[in-house]
């Protein structure tokens, strides 16, 4: 089986990283490193002999041998960058967030979807091995029903100049959720409440609390401004939940099998008599396994074009985390209104 | 100086908690547990020779010897015993919630106000060291101005048969929020979101976002059916931030001085040209005080009768609280509307 | 089957749990409370009505109803109380250390042998939840063999004006080891390192080396000077290791399916063809038991004389751990040097 | 002031974090890489246009534009190899440990004190912002003085073939003792205790005991089994006690204002009459400069060499280093027996 020709567009903060993996990987021969800034990108191409750097976006589209075209440009370029890609027949994998409107996102998903392409979202952090952990838990059952999520991402961050804090930090832990969650207990609403205490022009600190199905309910906490840094996700379930704590290396998953439960009596007996009753089972952190996710990532995209279906983190799901995020900000100006999503069942 | 007479109306959970703490104060002289169990009073009295029990309150309240009635009954009764005490012209302590509901309490503390006696809430934490060191930092212009503040309060709790989530749990958070705001930060408006998903009748995990006035927030996160337990009260400040972590005795409270701060240029420029920078230095956990927070309430509660001053956590301070819980309970009922409070500013 | 007639003597700082335990207990009936101050044993019985106080221990040793009693005075005076207790046909259950010296413990354990009467030691710790699991995971095999125990027990402590650090905190982790050591694996030999910086006059740091047969080894590390009050007891085996942290009560027992394996090339192939290979499996928090560890020991007491045989810690455990004490102070006299124990094998 | 030429003699685990810290350092012109496999050599220097690579020392010491040799190389070679280059008049940085035996480091030393060049151990962790931190605050009085210091470095690490885990692991224990403690404090004799239970060939697991002047004590505990990882580093001291926690970046160093003061009594009263008394104050973990301790290694090199002065980990630490190594393993021959240090006051 030949290998993907690949290039990468956009060579600043995440486009080494890329570059590595796709060298790393033997799907794929990088052939392109393109950027505005004709120094940026010989910089990272120089250890690799046979990836040549560019400036200009038509050397990549117009060779032939390019399959698929990563990038990651500024959000706002997202969708010029990926139209014109999908254009010229490649695939594309497009960094977070996937477009800067969700009405951008739709015009990709729609052009890929005609040319009959790939396109796919780098959520980077869906192809963990905590992540990937997680999904099989509860897509196997082990979770029960999905109770609560409620995910915290906060620590001293870099005030950003053109997004909120929602807009910056939230979009992992949305599509966190929505890598894991069933179809469904997808969100079906948002509000948002958000606080802008120093004068940055922008929430720095918000809540998201999110209406699934079920009366169950997740909430996101992100925050630029605290001294401690704290990146949590738990998922409570009916029969077990997990605790993922990304910076505690020796125990990044946890299961615990204690919580409540409630037992309906037979027959007309109502709610009132429900029986409620407390587990407290054993604790268990189960051995994740090895390798970067961005590898991952990278190989995804391979199968994908190789088997002709959806990516993991296809196009869909990039829309339904910018109709969150875009809620989201419609909730701040409505001040903390709820906001029914588009995507929602 | 002569001793104070008192007495304990509910011999339940917390009733043996509150004799223990009169019997050991010099300011009082306990003389009567009243219960309508009898044995549960006779049982609390048992060690101490000189307190009588009883299932009447008229014994109490016809006890011209008793100064001050501490009030440890249902939630649900409060108001009735409590207007009875302060008919009788006895200085009433309150468990917390105040009263059943806000207009209940409003009648208790006018009946203290053209009684011209004392009542006051039993907000226990607010007497801890943890809190008193905070109300003090606070005061005392160490953190700045008050840029949010997160309280997380979960673990495997109790599911009440009467109460949800909010009432059970979150009027620890809000009384500690109303002895450490200055009166210029306290809330003006509630959102909550909540969920059932266990089929219990109400709100097992739930969500209040406080607007504070200078574009500053508050959040609370009560839940009980969180398998991991968690305590933590955040304040950010504009110089300093503070963590309590009740689960950590050998470092309760730390002082980051670290955060962000805005400079903003000189003369016509504007949002746009304020400079961004990091403050990085040193974090400090300040030793605490000693002493059970119970018998600090008991002692204020001396203070606040003999200098015929309000006592810390007075009626006023259960009213807001009162507020803010009716306020969350509307917001729940409407889907997480912003409710405005009736004792915000 | 009727209840064992009980008697505390000595109600100082541990002698109120005793008490509250036999009455606790369906198997006693308490009977006596003995101390030479009269105000402090009458103290004690009070809530108690029929349990009597006296300053003699003749009124206890000549009740014929007295089956057991239970001697909580300072360690100077065990051997004399327990022989006096024994030669009045009483079973004894003594506090650690069992007796001031080895000499002496050896005279306690001799008569109760002659008298035909039960020993016990209350090596409290024994008895938690945690221990009794570790003991349970150990001689099921779980654990394999045992490679080394590391028990570090530190924090701010109380100096002692007549014993070392060792003797103080010591007892605890070595009647720990001794409870759940296989028989095959108990120290053979020990040595101590010791410091007294502050000039107390006797060791405020210590370290004791333990040889235990196979190549293992154990150590014990204790100290009154930290700041920081560590309580962790690590167990490694071949097949799995176990932390016992007795100050995260969430999570106070882990076992780690972590670790590294030797395989021995069939044939003639020594040690230098040894292969080694790494284990790196999940982790598990097991579900403990609930209970008081003082309960156990008094119902181990109860069971051990019902049934005429040698409690979980009997005299010739506390004899063993009077072994190391003595050994490791004679070590300490001599520089570290490593001294036989005479209880090894 | 003109750059110094450098050269790394060993390109492999350590040998590339050189190369980066030379390029990067505006001290140094780094002329050469030399390693036996020459592909590996290559390799390392590929980036760097004007590095060149071989496999001939000679290469590198004939060049007379190479005023440093940084010697990465394995321990048994360093011996050889510094010889060659001091007697070729460089100065040369070694790695840890100096050399395989105290005799050949003593050669080393010697040979550099003759040719009045500058012969320095990458004792790397002494050099690290934590360490540089824990020397000052000793060095200004800030911890009183040295009362005990307590080093636990575990986790499940490499068997390695050739060395045992003190030798493996000690070193970088043993050389920030040496570069944090005062001269009158350094230790004077060695007790070392180690098990091989898995049948390895050599301790796996050691605990040495150092005696201190002063009746103060260290200990450092290394383990190659362990599935948990610990680095913890405690300097306890007369004023106050210090806490490295190397795993925990967001607190790494920690001071305790608490402890236990001896005060001696006025005249002739002696140790019977001191009088014990506990502290108990705030804790502070002061800010960290930022910077890679390899950085600070090579600048140290040069300013070293610059202004004709030993390094602060010069020959004379790392033969005290040697010294413990050596003694540790004769003491480890001797089951523990005590073994007074050469190099001890």
């Amino acid at each position: 089986m030949s290998t993907l020709g690949a290039a990468v567009i956009g060579a600043g903060y995440w486009g080494p990283n890329l570059v590595r993996n796709f060298v790393g990987s033997p799907e794929y021969d990088l052939r392109w490193v393109c950027d505005v800034d004709e120094a940026r990108a010989a910089k990272i191409t120089a250890p690799y002999g046979t990836v040549r750097s560019t400036t200009s976006i038509d050397d990549v589209l117009s060779d032939p041998a390019v399959d698929v075209v990563a990038i990651a440009t500024p959000a706002a370029t997202h969708t010029a960058v990926a139209l014109s890609a999908l254009q010229a027949g490649k695939h594309v994998l497009v960094e977070k967030p996937l477009a800067a409107s969700y009405a951008d996102g739709e015009k990709i998903v729609e052009e890929a979807r005609r040319a009959g392409l790939v396109v796919m979202c780098d959520h980077t952090y869906c192809y963990t091995p905590a992540v990937r952990k997680i999904r099989d838990l509860i897509a196997s059952g082990e979770l029960g029903d999905i109770h609560y999520v409620d995910s915290v991402r906060i620590n001293l961050g870099l005030v950003q100049r053109d997004v909120d804090v929602i807009w910056d930090l939230a979009p992992h832990d949305l599509s966190i959720m929505d890598a894991i969650l069933p179809v469904e207990r997808r969100p079906i609403a948002v509000a948002a409440h958000g606080a802008d205490p120093i004068g940055a022009g922008r929430a720095c600190v918000a809540h998201l609390s999110l209406v699934l199905p079920g009366d169950a309910i997740a909430h996101v906490h992100v925050n630029w401004l605290s001294p401690t840094k704290i990146r949590t996700f738990v998922v409570g379930g009916s029969r077990r939940t997990l605790v993922w704590d990304d910076l505690n290396p020796s125990q990044r998953v946890t299961i615990y099998d204690r919580g409540v439960d409630m037992q309906e009596k037979d027959g007309t007996e109502a709610r009132n008599a429900a029986m409620i009753s407390y587990r407290s089972g054993d604790m268990i952190a189960p051995a994740l396994s090895e390798g970067e996710a961005l590898r991952s990532v990278v190989d995804e995209l391979a199968a994908a074009v190789r088997e002709g279906r959806p990516a993991l983190t296809d196009g869909a799901s990039g829309l339904r985390v910018l109709d969150i995020l875009e809620s989201a900000s419609r909730s701040l100006e409505f001040k903390g209104a709820i906001v029914p999503l588009r995507t929602g069942r």
